[in-house]
């Protein structure tokens, strides 16, 4: 869908999940920091979350697919009929495909099945991986700022694919993960800076030729990300304050599940030591 | 061999092995997960199928270089007479040759040698390194799908040498294994694909120059990879299911043998540190 | 700035940091060697090192943003008017914007606040990193010595980026800071060197097209290297020297806070684990 | 120095160096073991051993570097006159000096000073990062064969820069020091070919053109290294073999060496604690 919309669709979705994640994740670490770093103790809230991210991760994939499939100009299912039918949409399809894959592998690591530890994070950074791949055989033969602009892209995608490779390895790093949360706001703006750019709603169109706009985009490509590093600081800041105000009223509760957790110090201690020889 | 044969056969290889691995990994995991996650106890049984592996590549690899020498128009072993006689052909036997090293090295660490830990996985991982490495050069001055499809899997290989390397400080890890078995289905049935498109069975020659062409193939690529990881993540499940059946009835076993563990738990314990210190 | 101060100002940024790096660094981890490694016990004194720097970093790059948009030949805040106006301008402006962001992240980890270890790291990492992808692209369409001498700080550019991101996952690290140190050392030197080389004070232009020039300036880069590390080890030295010279007064004082520390084992133990749960 | 000459030295050098590797670290790590892992116990010996090649090195990169500059056509000390003089001999007079500040940094972490853990590797690694860097813009407007022997030796040199700065944070890996042995005596085999191909003793020169000749040497390259891997092989068997049959006679005086270690296990563990704080 080589058009605006087409452009907003990702965009928006990769927005979402920054923005998501950058709320999640310091939630879920100043909760853990609160409780003395006990991991054993995640409520099923937190398990719950991350069920849902899965389900609605594998839902936008698939919305992801159809939409590519059966916008009227698209293959609508038809791969080759004399030549090779409308690939653009395949292969964003493919894209959307892996990162269905990860939603699915999102759900399985809640479930209660013995799936190996970080299959989320490998799997995420895989789909990332391929959306570069993609994407770097992509802008071949179009004009220099189309190039240049997409290729700027991979920058953040393959930063995100290889800081969530890393996250397989260090799972539950507070600063990996908003790392990536940061990452994935820069590439869900970049979206919609390239569909602002190449098909601008005011008409006015781009010169594609132009170096001034190409050293222009490389340094708004930063300030995009000046940006999202905010609204990552910012999120975190407003956790951070937020559950500060909620743990006033339930300092009581808290206490309470402290000084069970002391009794259970021995086994959880065990616990832990097992999870690690399981790796 | 520039023949469907030539690809075939060491497609078959790495089809082979990267089944192999994805029932043998999440066997000894699960195997070792049910255990609590005590390595000392490793069943004789584990240690001769990774001889009966290592015994294979070897003599796999053997298969390869001699098949590679000798076919009807193969060097023979002859390297020079005037000018260099099928270099092709000395190339692949070389990449076979380091996959022949990497088995010896299976099997030298499997005996009760001093051999230090990780040896089988650096092997390996040079192997790999080794095939993409002449890889590289080997795809020069052919038509443009030629050289793609061939250096595609480049992917595949240098990321099976990356993530075995990384095996070697992470041995154990079930994800990488996962991931090895996955990038060695990849790159079997890649082999495949390569023979099909390059010597088409049904004698319909591709465009080798075709744009559209290519950008199938580099998509073409990723629906592999999601295969293969079908692939995997069923035989994960099969083991998972089989090994849990298999499991009821030889629950009084497990029990002693657990029972066991506590009172050895302690010599166990010395023993892991030792490994470490060796290592 | 396209002029010999344009270079001089972050060259003497960058020396001035490297300096103070290759200072600071060795006093710290010397002064925890003398304390048998207790990191617990690291005396205020440190921490509000560590906010001046804070503090200075902010103000510098400040200044840089400053300098770059007011000088008499500078954009004064105008982007666009017909054209992208003094875009070299406002790329040198993003570059310092982000070391200032790094200089935030600095004074907010000094704080009492719940910010995630090793954010002053990863943003330093990152400000280098932008410096470095700018620069990356600064430089199309240049006389190829012009090129390749800003090409050759790309070096210490991104290497510094990878070695301040190691050490996001390994802190106090003596060596990865003192190779830091060494790189900023290196970018400071060789910016004042661009500067000579580009604006020669002497009023004898280079020839920006010869082979020879490039050959040498390539060696001129390894020079300048071995000169900082010279200049690192030095440093390092100097501190140890003095370093033990206070110490004989000061040995009273130790031994008091030794046998304190003997005291306090057991917590400071526990402190320890926490820290290492919350990262 | 382009001759054959030129070529042997530096090849001698590395070969030498290799060679003393494979034999002198599974020395060490035998020894290791043998003694179940206390690493505190390390007998004078070796600490001497490392202080000799310290020296050596130190020397032989002296050697170096006088020998580019005062052969007949070396530069003699002169680096600019009218135009730069002999800026080949300068650039290997570098790449020596890097050798010599490594050989001084081996020299320094076997003596008594509190010289930071790891400073002897990374220095190493930086010398081979420094001649890979200078070989990178070395080859530059050659004949075709010409340039890509000396870029395949860039695999062994950048791989060996690579893997001794894994070293820094994994040291004391058998499996690592064996690889950089193998790399070591690689480079060595290498610079031995480079000189038998450019500047053939039997007078009888290659085309530098033909693509033949360069597909054959990038086979040829893999073959120097299942040598050198052959090489590390032996000597290491050859070690286990020589220290199994004085450990017969040598059987008393470690059992008493063990007994004492018995005793001493409480201080040597407080000491290993030590040393994991101090890095």
């Amino acid at each position: 869908m080589a058009n605006f919309k087409g452009h907003a669709l990702p965009g928006s979705f990769f927005l979402l999940f920054g923005l998501w994640w950058s709320v999640k994740n310091p939630l879920r670490h100043i909760w853990q920091k609160r409780q003395r770093g006990r991991k054993q103790n995640l409520p099923p809230f937190f398990r719950k979350m991350d069920l849902i991210e899965g389900v609605l991760k594998t839902f936008f994939a698939f919305v992801g697919i159809m939409a590519e499939q059966f916008v009227p100009d698209g293959p609508h299912g038809h791969l080759y009929s004399e030549d090779w039918v409308k690939l653009m949409n395949w292969q964003h399809s493919t894209m959307y495909l892996f990162f269905g894959i990860s939603g699915i592998a999102d759900i399985l690591i809640t479930a209660p099945l013995p799936v190996p530890a970080g299959l989320d994070r490998l799997s995420l950074s895989l789909a990332l991986f391929v959306e570069g791949f993609l994407f770097y055989f992509h802008v071949h033969n179009r004009p220099p700022l189309d190039q240049h602009i997409h290729s700027l892209l991979l920058v953040a995608v393959f930063g995100g694919a290889a800081s969530t490779m890393l996250e397989v390895f260090m799972r539950d790093n507070a600063l990996l993960e908003l790392f990536r949360s940061s990452l994935a706001i820069l590439q869900g703006t970049w979206f919609y800076q390239i569909g602002f750019v190449l098909y601008p709603l005011s008409g006015k169109q781009w010169n594609l030729e132009n170096h001034g706009n190409i050293m222009f985009i490389t340094m708004c490509y930063c300030w995009h990300y000046a940006v999202a590093l905010l609204i990552v600081g910012i999120n975190y800041s407003v956790v951070w304050w937020v559950t500060r105000r909620c743990e006033g009223r339930q300092g009581v509760e808290t206490e309470i599940g402290l000084r069970k957790n002391g009794h259970l110090d021995s086994s959880s201690q065990k616990a832990l030591l097992q999870e690690s020889d399981e790796e």
